[in-house]
């Protein structure tokens, strides 16, 4: 018998304040820890607050009603004026449901709505470098090694540097915390930087990244087929199964350096 | 350069007609296959749908409007009467926020709120099958060999026979669509029975568990520590760090069946 850490999973609930109205924008289950960069990620990821300049404050909850350790699983972000998109607050899930139909393309065209561009070509980023960064990042991982069960997300520079790595029980947060991050220190949007994520790469991921103009997003295990169209069309590079000093490229090779003795 | 099989990932919209009213009630991103009992599994997990009578049919969309390759990321389950719990369609994501708070408590106490029993002991399974269930589950996964990135979910009975395998991209839908299955086999509740998953283990995987009546719960990779709250709560065993031909077992050993010369 042997003691065994494990991983906190613990609910989240976002909250939004605009003009003087409080409302709940998402419940997520979350390994508490950056609370406010997730928070601040999660509704930038989402079209819902499109500009660090919108939030005028983050806070734990100051209801009265809720006590002890749950304050600390409650998160308003305090948004300037009438900032915040109403109309995709009321009716962000099913938005898609009527008028552009449920597919792939729906997906996409969804995205283009938001006014995201098409990423420019910026700085490239030499396949050495590029292999050798899931083991920087994860020299930086504390929590992985205790519990074995975290998502890791991390940006790093284009020559290897490691600007910032979370950790979360759910890939999708881990993500929304590192472009909190980003967004909160006034990084974003993220030109010549490198995304890197411990698991695979669907299209929710991808679209975060779209959020926050990362040239380069590279996924330890595999990428969905949604998210290398996604990727495709917004002229992001999408790596995969970077591990074992090894990478496939999906699109946007432009952005890597070659060296002539590599192969992948 | 060469080819790479991708796993598809698309939306699917699942509805639910009652009393000859429709509504969504929710888009997940999904691997297409398998999407009735996906969308059956989902509706019983979130203690929507709680019995198999309730079901008439299961079907694709009939909306003359959605055309092409669309009416099939659309189904609809149509229920009999006015079943379907209409106050959960009505404000399932933010029933948690007012009433109970935000914690891991207030999570077990809204299953409990749902009427989900402590699970009997039941069937005992012996350690050296639980050993070679992933290597069993492995080879019926067809599209992970192609695609290195699905996640899969299998019921198996307590001598090893795999009943189920069912992939996915998302891990939870993975785990809707064997749940689905059984349900409408008229399998639920899982009684002699475990569920082996590919990935983590987190609380909503085992909430999925917990509705349909299943005794153990076995994950390849860690569990989280609200996952184990909960398993303990209901009495269900959970396993995890099945690989390698180990496990730790994190709660309810006594549904396992250690021989004199195992030892994990």
């Amino acid at each position: 018998m042997k003691r065994d850490s494990l991983a906190t999973e613990e609910p989240l609930a976002i909250r939004i304040q605009a003009a003087g109205v409080t409302r709940d924008v998402a419940i997520t289950m979350r390994t508490p820890g950056s609370d406010f960069e997730l928070s601040a990620g999660f509704l930038f990821g989402e079209g819902i607050v499109t500009d660090r300049e919108w939030i005028s404050r983050i806070s734990y909850c100051v209801d009265p009603a809720i006590t002890g350790a749950q304050e600390y699983n409650v998160v308003t972000v305090e948004v300037v004026g009438d900032h915040a998109r109403s109309a995709d607050l009321d009716n962000r899930t099913f938005a898609m449901t009527s008028a552009c139909g449920i597919c792939g393309q729906a997906n996409l065209d969804a995205l283009a709505a938001r006014g995201y561009d098409r990423l420019p070509l910026g700085g490239r980023i030499p396949a050495a470098i590029l292999r050798e960064l899931p083991h920087r990042v994860r020299r930086q991982q504390r929590l992985f090694e205790k519990t074995g069960g975290l998502h890791a997300a991390a940006i790093c520079t284009l020559d290897g540097e490691v600007l910032v790595v979370r950790e979360d029980i759910g890939r999708h947060n881990a993500v929304d915390k590192v472009i909190g991050w980003a967004l909160l220190n006034g990084r974003v949007p993220l030109r010549d930087a490198i995304v890197v994520v411990s698991g695979r790469a669907g299209y929710e991921i991808v679209q975060k990244c779209v959020a926050a103009g990362v040239p380069i997003l590279a996924a330890v295990s595999a990428p969905s087929s949604l998210a290398v169209d996604v990727a495709r069309e917004f002229g992001m590079t999408l790596v995969g199964f970077l591990r074992d000093d090894r990478f496939n490229v999906y699109c946007g090779m432009d952005r890597i350096i070659m060296g002539k003795e590599e192969s992948t």
